[in-house]
């Protein structure tokens, strides 16, 4: 069995080549417009919620083919969230891994266009689990509700309104979880139930994924807090300490850097736990996936 | 049987009744966020878009409750269109229909926000087709595939990106055709497709509600563009002339108002020949739009 790894890399590799191709090429669309969509879908990244698709497909002993066109949309919709949330009017960033954001390269009013042309593409690119894959219509429909609720106002885009509301100040760690939730959780939960809906999982297991979601999205979420303080600036492509810089409220601030590492490391153990409480086939790389992202300063 | 007037009044009736609902109240989303995608729906206009689709819904002899949830969607999709379309970025206007933009009341990020959610929530809405009245969910995910398509990069976004980069001058006839094709005339098409897909359409009725769309839209535009000449600022509910004042190439700019008067008269006789292809129980009310549509100075 090759590392978690190389199981990363590999993936992601594969999806970079389906990625350049997700906005069929004999489409008729303006050019600077295909070429702002593709400047932030091929911007890197490590494609951790599109591989949490096809691990969960993998999981169920699904087929990871058929669960592509739902990973390429989670994709979309997490570049198309970054491209808005780098915007003048919303977080103002002029980079983003070490590139210039879209806005600097293509202009506003062209990121905006952009960002909703890949959410628009997000739900065409589901249905084609079932047009090409034969996944059946019913399951891809859900797919496709769940996309909207977590990506929408009760899900990510509420977490980021959340988040934003609060740059004045968050008095409770309650209200700092409600925008980890959202904006980070929603998102990789969904991914784990899209993959698993591909393969016909159970409400049983589909329970299991939501519960394993939610404990490794926040540990993701606080991972990245503490690597924002501790963190090396190459390794994250960008300033550290922009949150403190910009007095953002982080879960180091609320319970200490101390306090927040032991809180990863137990939300990876229950996130683990829960997971195996839904019987999967070969629930591996979702349990090395979990572990990966409590390690990640690479 | 009332008139077109009466039916457009009682069914924007309804339709507003059923917008202003169509947030679930039970959805935990921050207040601002849920207020600000209300205003901007129920910011007025003739809801024309969502007649449509039950319209066309009602000339298959179909269910206009089972259609609802495609109706509003639609009207998410073209209200988040002028939410984002009104930012500073774009056309920086600070009033639509007489009212303040959204985000002159909210600010750009919220705003920014606001259309993201009504743009995702309109794809949940129409799950709601299949999940709420248990029309097939094969055909529901037609017209989520369809929404997408007619919706995005190859859409309406497609034709707002080229509107935007045709600003420093179009020279024919066709860019400005392009523009109004894909910035108006997809989403009526859609709507048309996605009534007639509610009801179990054929694929020649599919067709032949296409070809009057694409009639129509065309017809709408050029009428738009007429009135932005010739009509009345209260009418309107924006400055007269505005397109104008740009330098923006119009339909008149290029043939004429006088010709262009006769286009509209033309594209509405070529509208309901296509429609009485389709060989409709009721194409009573659609074909009393198209005429509508054409005498739109009221």
């Amino acid at each position: 069995m090759s590392t978690i790894g190389e199981y990363i890399a590999s993936h992601a590799e594969m999806l970079e080549a389906a990625l350049i191709q997700s906005l069929p090429p004999q489409w008729n669309v303006p050019v600077s417009l295909r070429e702002s969509m593709n400047y932030s879908l091929m911007a890197g990244g490590k494609r951790l919620r599109p591989i949490l698709v096809l691990a969960a497909a993998e999981a169920l002993g699904g087929s990871q083919a058929a669960a592509l066109p739902a990973a390429l949309a989670i994709e979309m919709v997490h570049t198309y969230s970054l491209v808005h949330d780098d915007l003048p009017a919303m977080d103002n960033d002029d980079y983003r891994r070490g590139k210039l954001t879209n806005h600097k390269v293509y202009g506003e009013a062209m990121a905006i266009l952009a960002g909703d042309a890949l959410l628009t593409h997000a739900f065409y690119s589901i249905t084609q689990c079932h047009k090409v894959h034969g996944i059946p219509a019913e399951r891809v429909l859900s797919i496709t509700e769940e996309l909207a609720a977590y990506a929408g106002a009760r899900g990510m885009v509420g977490g980021q309104a959340a988040d934003m509301l609060g740059e004045q100040g968050l008095t409770k760690l309650e209200e700092l979880e409600y925008i980890h939730l959202h904006k980070t959780s929603d998102l990789i939960v969904f991914s784990l139930r899209a993959g698993a809906h591909i393969a016909g999982a159970t409400t049983a297991q589909l329970a299991a994924l939501t519960d394993f979601g939610n404990a490794i999205g926040l540990a993701f979420q606080i991972q990245d807090d503490i690597l924002d303080i501790i963190g090396d600036e190459k390794k994250l492509g960008k300033p550290v300490k922009s949150d403190e810089k910009q007095q953002k409220v982080t879960y180091p601030y609320f319970i200490g850097l101390e306090a927040s590492e032991l809180k990863v490391k137990e939300l990876t153990e229950q996130a683990k736990k829960a997971l195996l409480q839904g019987g999967f086939a070969n629930p591996e790389r979702l349990l090395q996936l979990a572990d990966y992202l409590m390690q990640r300063d690479h």
